[in-house]
C-alpha cells in the first residue's frame, strides 16, 4: 500500500501506541478523589503540561476534547455566545473562506439559528488571506465583530495563513481570533504565544496521537461558552470524563511531531518537490494548487488539477492499483460537489472537480512517490477516455 | 487496591483492550474512499452492528459519540431544539430530579439561554420516579413539552428506574423520551426497542471499554438538531472522524457485558448484599441508601450514610488503607455540595454529607468486601471523633 494521504489521518508514533497501550492498564476517573483517582489526574496534568509547553502555552490554557471537529465547535459557537452575552451588537463572525466544515458548518448553523452575520474573507488564487482583507472587513463591521477564524493551514491545498499578521490586526480591533491549527501542528512551527491568536484547535489523530482526542488552547481571558455541560471539567468549559490514555498518548506525539518538525519538514518537503516535478514531467498538463513557494505550503502537500478527469475516477484508478489519496477533505469524501477551497481560490469548477490531493507524512518514503509516478501517466490517459465516453 | 469505584469508571475488559490495540496499527479514515479507508468503515459498520444487536437497536439507530457527557447533552439539547423548531410552543423540558448532571446542567443551559422551562420530576425515598408523576406533569404541560429525560438507573444510589412504564407514558403523549443508561448497560437487561425509549445514552469505560467513546441510540423518526458541525458523520447528527479502535473496542465490550449480564449480577450483587450485611454488623447506625429490594437496584451498587462523619473524612481514610470508593459521582467529586440526588430523595444535608458510594464490578471479589469490612468500624470511628472536635 503506497499511503498518501496523511492529511485525512497519519499512522500512529511508535511511542504514542507505547504510550496509549502502557496507559490502558492503571484504573482511575481523573475526577476521583482516592489514590487511582489522583495518579490518572496526575498522569493528564502532566500531559497537559508537556503538550503545552511543545506548544508555547501555560497548561491552563489546554482544553482537551474529543477532537478537532468538537474544538472548532467550542471555539466558533462557544466565543460567539460569550462575546454576544456580554454586547448583544457583536453578531458578526469573520471567517476565511477556506475553512475546514467544523468550521464552516459551525457558522453556518451561528447565521441559521442564532443571527449571526457570517462573512467569508475571500482568499487570493494560492488560497491565502491576505492582512489588508481582513482589516477592511474588521472596519467594515466595528464594534460588531464577535470573532475572527482563520485557519492556520488548509487541508485542501496546504497553504499556510500569516497567522501572527492576521491575529495582530485582530487583538488590534479587540476581537479574539481563533485558529484551526489541525493541520499545521507537526508540519510547520506554531507556537500558541508567539503567534498571538486567542484560541487554537489541534487534534491526536493528524500528528501521529490517537484518534478521539483533541484540545482548544483558550487564552485565560478569552470568554467561552460551554458546548457540553455535566461534571465541569476543564475549566467548566467541557465537561465529560477525561480519556487518560489517550491524553497522555497525545501529548506525546505533539511533543515528538513539534521537536522533530524542522528535520521532519525538510524530508518531506524535499520528497513533495521530488513528487511536484516527476509528476509534472509524467502529466505536463496537470495543475499544481496551492501557493508554489515552500515556505507558504505545508511540506507535506502536493495538490493537483487533471483536466479532462474526474478527480473520483482518478481516485479509484490509483487505488487499484494500492496508491491511496483523496480528493481533497477526507470529511467531505463522497459529497458530490466541487471543493468550495478551489472555488474560493478561483478555479472553475471543471478545475475543482478534476483534483487530488497527495498528502505525505512520517511514514513516506522515496519508494512511495517512485508508485505514484510509475502510475499516474495511464491513470490520467483512463480517466481522461473514461470522461470522454461519457461526454460523447 | 481495593477497588470500589467501578461507577466512577470500571477497568477495560482483556477482549476490549485486544481490540483496542489490535486495531491501532491500521490506519485509515473510515470517510476515506481508499481501501484503507474503506477497511476502517466496514470495522466501524461491523462495531455498529454488534453493539445495536446486543441492545436491541437497529445499526441505523447507533450514532458514536466521545461519551457519556456528549451523548447526554447532544440528545437533551438537540431533541429540545429540534421539537421547538416544529412548534415553538414546545419549550418544557421534564428531567427527573436524579439525573446525572450531564443532563441536569444541560437543561439548566436550556433554561438560562434557549427559553426551555425545566420541571424536576420529583422521586420517592428510593429515587425512583413514579409513572403517575410523568403522567401529570405530561398533562399539567399538555402540548408544551419537548422531551422527557428519565436516567435508567442513578449514578449514586443504583435505583433502576421504571423505563419501560415511563416511555410509554411519554409515547402515548407524543413526547420524545431520553434515558441515560451509562450506568444500566451491562448491569441489568437494556433493550432499547423492547424499552420503548426514542433515545439512550451509553459510554465506553463504564462497561469495560475505553474512555473517550460513547453512543447516542436515536430512533430513526426522533428529530435532533447536532451539537457538533461539520463532515457531515453520524447522519449528520454528530460530525467528527470517527474513532476507529475506540469504537471496535467499545462494541467489543458492550457485547461482552450484555452476554454476561444474567451471570454477572448474580455473583456481583450476592457479593454487594454481603458487603451491605457485614457493614451494617460492624457500623450498626450506618443507613442504606436507595432502595433495599435487589430488582430495583444496580447490582454493584451500596451507598451508606454514616451519621456524624463527613463522607470526604471518610473516603480520604479508606483510601489511607488502600480502599478506593466514592462520595457520590466522580463527576461531581471535589464540590463541596450535598448530593442532590440524596436530597431529591428526602434525606437531610446532613445525612447527605456523610455518606459514601460503594461499586462493585467485574473485577471485584470477596476479599474486597473482607478488606472494606476490616476497616470501616476503625474509620467510622476515627471521622466521628474527628466531627465531633470540629464541632466543639
Amino acid at each position: 500500500m503506497v499511503y498518501l494521504d496523511h492529511a485525512a489521518t497519519t499512522p500512529m508514533l511508535p511511542e504514542a501506541v507505547a504510550a496509549l497501550t502502557g496507559a490502558l492498564g492503571a484504573v482511575g476517573n481523573p475526577s476521583s478523589l482516592h489514590a487511582a483517582g489522583r495518579r490518572a489526574r496526575r498522569a493528564v496534568e502532566e500531559a497537559r503540561e508537556r503538550l503545552a509547553a511543545a506548544l508555547g502555552a501555560r497548561p491552563s490554557e489546554v482544553l482537551f476534547t474529543g477532537g478537532g471537529t468538537e474544538s472548532d465547535n467550542l471555539a466558533v459557537k462557544g466565543i460567539f455566545w460569550a462575546r454576544r452575552d456580554a454586547d448583544p451588537r457583536k453578531t458578526v463572525v469573520l471567517a476565511s473562506a477556506v475553512e475546514h466544515h467544523a468550521v464552516l458548518d459551525a457558522v453556518d448553523w451561528l447565521a441559521a439559528r442564532e443571527g449571526a452575520t457570517v462573512e467569508l474573507l475571500p482568499v487570493d488564487a494560492d488560497g491565502r488571506v491576505s492582512p489588508a482583507t481582513l482589516s477592511e472587513a474588521l472596519e467594515k463591521h466595528g464594534d460588531t465583530v464577535a470573532l475572527v477564524t482563520v485557519m492556520w493551514a488548509n487541508n485542501e491545498v496546504g497553504t499556510v495563513q500569516p497567522v501572527a499578521e492576521l491575529a495582530a490586526i485582530a487583538k488590534a480591533a479587540g476581537v479574539p481570533f481563533h485558529s484551526d491549527a489541525v493541520q499545521a501542528v507537526g508540519q510547520v512551527p506554531v507556537d500558541f504565544h508567539a503567534s498571538g491568536v486567542d484560541a487554537m484547535t489541534l487534534t491526536g489523530h493528524k500528528v501521529g496521537g490517537p484518534l478521539g482526542v483533541g484540545a482548544l488552547l483558550l487564552g485565560r481571558d478569552v470568554p467561552c461558552v460551554p458546548l457540553l455541560h455535566g461534571g465541569g471539567q476543564e475549566r467548566d468549559v467541557r465537561s465529560g470524563t477525561l480519556d487518560t490514555p489517550a491524553i497522555v498518548a497525545f501529548a506525546v506525539a505533539v511533543e515528538a511531531v513539534v521537536e522533530a518538525q524542522a528535520s521532519y519538514a525538510a524530508r518531506v518537503a524535499s520528497l513533495r518537490d521530488e513528487l511536484v516535478s516527476r509528476l509534472l514531467a509524467e502529466v505536463p498538463d496537470a495543475v499544481l494548487n496551492g501557493p508554489s513557494s515552500g515556505s507558504s505550503r505545508l511540506p507535506g502537500n502536493a495538490h493537483f488539477s487533471f483536466p479532462g478527469c474526474e478527480g473520483d475516477a482518478l481516485l479509484m484508478l490509483l487505488d487499484a492499483r494500492g496508491i491511496e489519496c483523496s480528493t481533497g477533505s477526507a470529511c467531505s469524501a463522497g459529497v458530490a460537489q466541487p471543493s468550495h477551497v478551489l472555488v474560493a481560490m478561483g478555479s472553475g469548477v471543471e478545475r475543482a472537480r478534476g483534483s487530488l490531493r497527495f498528502s505525505l507524512g512520517h511514514t513516506s518514503t522515496v519508494g512511495d512517490v517512485d508508485a505514484l509516478v510509475a502510475a499516474i501517466g495511464g491513470v490520467v490517459d483512463r480517466a481522461r477516455r473514461a470522461g470522454a465516453v461519457r461526454k460523447a
